[in-house]
């Protein structure tokens, strides 16, 4: 058996691990703009990706070096190095090559797709970083864009032996949220002693329920990156614990994202259950928290289960009117054909609705799939934010 | 050959139909919510239904009977009788024993899902009805919802040999428009002499381009419906000039309903071209119009192409940053790798985007796959609608 338990310090709450945020003039008024996590030792590297094609070119660097380890990631906000084609590359290494003393540097970037990067500002930047810093708060607010707060978490794990490890990441929404990755970029340090392809599994798996469970618009970015960097400097490791603490990790800052989707004021858990298959049950959780129409009424306080049950036959899966359940945390409003929806029951759910977090259930009474994505409202904020976002 | 020449009329355009729309009180303030087609003759019938598994009672009703002809049809708006089960179908039959006098009558609903139809108003309705009256603009307003203005056209369709037939139609949206049909409902009437397997096919393939290619919200709805009636009275009948006026009248509608998508201020063609092959140029077409964050760059008046590039590389077609060209109207933002996208580019393109119309084209560099696909801006009309539909 093993104890997880919550921790200070962020990426940096794992041994040898330093990190910082500086302003390099990219964003307006001083704001924290770049940042950079280092280890004293070289990290074993697991990693997830957009599936965007035009995948921006910090992914494209990464992808042409093969099976290495790394001390060091430069992350900026502002600008995404994206359809910069060879030019941004480029950039990228004559960037890093401006980084001394550390092993294979990588880059990440997000912001405007479509411009070149400020060059020379972020090299000047890189003169503001001190590697003996472990401001780790300081990182997670750098890697910012329309987020309204910093996402960070870290937990240690205390293993049977006496040994511990810790888990500690950051990470960034805040649009462009979807259930296949999205602009999101997420930094998982640990120095827990795990190999390389047992840390990867674990992270492809993990990465289903967590940050590919979530949606804030359903658009997929070109620069979405998962990367986990394990130094093994603890020397502890137990398999179980390793995946329960990055569950914990990740489902935390996951849902963190979706509580600061573009303009959300609400955290809604979709339950589908009784579906044919959990592929299915995907599809449909998926849906219902892409509908716009869903998250419109959501934003409205609206218990519109029509909607709902609307959206679910649209998806595509198998589903039947008169085997359907559908509920608003603990109110069933349709079961099997029957109508529990009467004025006493409409004003339950719009209370329901008023809360920050509540859970809509969808019961397929078909066979045992399940799934469980998370989803927002969608409102003015996310408009005017989205309408104006390069100016 | 033939000549099309576009006429008044509506659906009684054609020789033999009759239609009005009167008030039921099923919306507020007396206004119109309920209209009949009627037709002297015994109508030839093509129809195309909504995908979603949860399609509405009146779909259910036509869905029972087999090879028959009609020569009415009942709308109602305020109420969708979806999710109605049983009872939604036994209150169709029995609202339509009370229509005296006609043949397989058919019924058609658009409103609220989830609640049983007000069956005492609408029988009351019924008794209003004057099968003599050919308002076909009180019928095209009586069947409403969220729609800003009546939809409806004529065409007048002379052939070489000195005869003639029409082709008229009304149609409503305006939400849960989607490439898949939509919240629609569209009746299109003609006097020309089809058999009904021809006009199924033709209607099938027309609606390839026209109502599957819009996209209000990406929402499927439950009751999408469109069904052509043919009664044949003018004894006359050309495929080639058939096809191309009812793509007319479709086309046409399509649009008004992509204009008049909730909230929209503009409409946008997005052509989409040298793709692989024409279904994945059709997948980009509608990813684009569905994008919500390419949507809301439009209400913004944003030339934000990188969120161009971005959805035509998360649609899963294949796609290349170093192929791709992207314009709005004629202004060539991005060409293989080559930004166009200076100062003095980005104040035409947002010049361009301040047009009620204009067009967005993505020439993926592959092959010859071309498709396209018309949408709307979202704007904080949007949200006003749909967060309060239902009060």
């Amino acid at each position: 058996m093993y104890n997880i338990i919550p921790t200070q310090g962020g990426v940096c709450s794992s041994e040898g691990f330093f990190a910082d945020g500086i302003s390099a003039g990219l964003k307006s008024e001083n704001a924290k703009d770049m940042a950079f996590i280092y280890s004293e030792d070289e990290c074993e590297i697991a990693s997830v990706f957009t599936t965007n094609k035009m995948y921006a070119a910090p992914i494209k660097h990464f992808h042409l070096k093969k099976n290495f380890k790394t001390n060091f990631v430069l992350i900026n906000s502002k600008n995404a190095n994206a359809m910069t084609g060879q030019a941004g590359l480029a950039d990228i290494n004559e960037i890093l090559s401006n980084v001394d003393n550390v092993t294979n540097p990588l880059m990440s970037s997000t912001g405007v797709i479509g411009v070149r990067l400020p060059k020379e500002k972020i090299i000047d930047g890189i003169k503001l970083f001190d590697f003996s810093k472990k401001n780790a708060s300081s990182a997670a607010k750098a890697i910012m864009t329309t987020d309204t707060f910093s996402k960070e978490i870290a937990f240690k794990v205390k293993l049977d032996n006496g040994s511990s490890f810790s888990i500690g990441a950051m990470a960034k929404g805040a649009g462009m949220i979807n259930p296949a990755m999205a602009t999101m970029l997420c930094f998982i340090t640990t120095d827990a002693k795990v190999s390389k392809s047992e840390m990867q599994d674990i992270l492809d798996e993990v990465t289903k329920t967590t940050f590919n469970a979530i949606s804030v618009d359903g658009d997929t970015s070109t620069n979405d990156t998962v990367m986990l960097l394990a130094n093994a400097k603890s020397e502890a490791y137990d398999k179980d614990a390793f995946k329960d603490a990055l569950f914990k990790v990740m489902h935390f800052l996951a849902l963190e994202m979706v509580r600061d989707g573009e303009g959300a004021t609400k955290l809604v858990t979709y339950k589908v259950s009784g579906a044919k298959n959990n592929e299915e049950a995907e599809i449909v959780a998926k849906a219902l928290s892409d509908s716009l129409l869903v998250k419109t009424a959501l934003f409205g306080e609206d218990p519109n289960w029509g909607r709902i049950a609307s959206t679910v036959g649209a998806s595509g899966v198998e589903a039947y009117e008169e085997k359907l359940k559908i509920s608003f945390d603990n109110y069933c409003v349709y079961d099997k054909g029957k109508l529990y929806f009467d004025k006493d029951m409409e004003e339950k759910c719009a209370i329901v609705m008023q809360h920050k977090k509540f859970t809509i259930s969808c019961d397929l009474g078909i066979s045992n799939g399940e799934f469980k994505s998370y989803g927002c409202d969608l409102g003015h904020e996310y408009v005017k934010i989205n309408a104006d976002y390069r100016t």
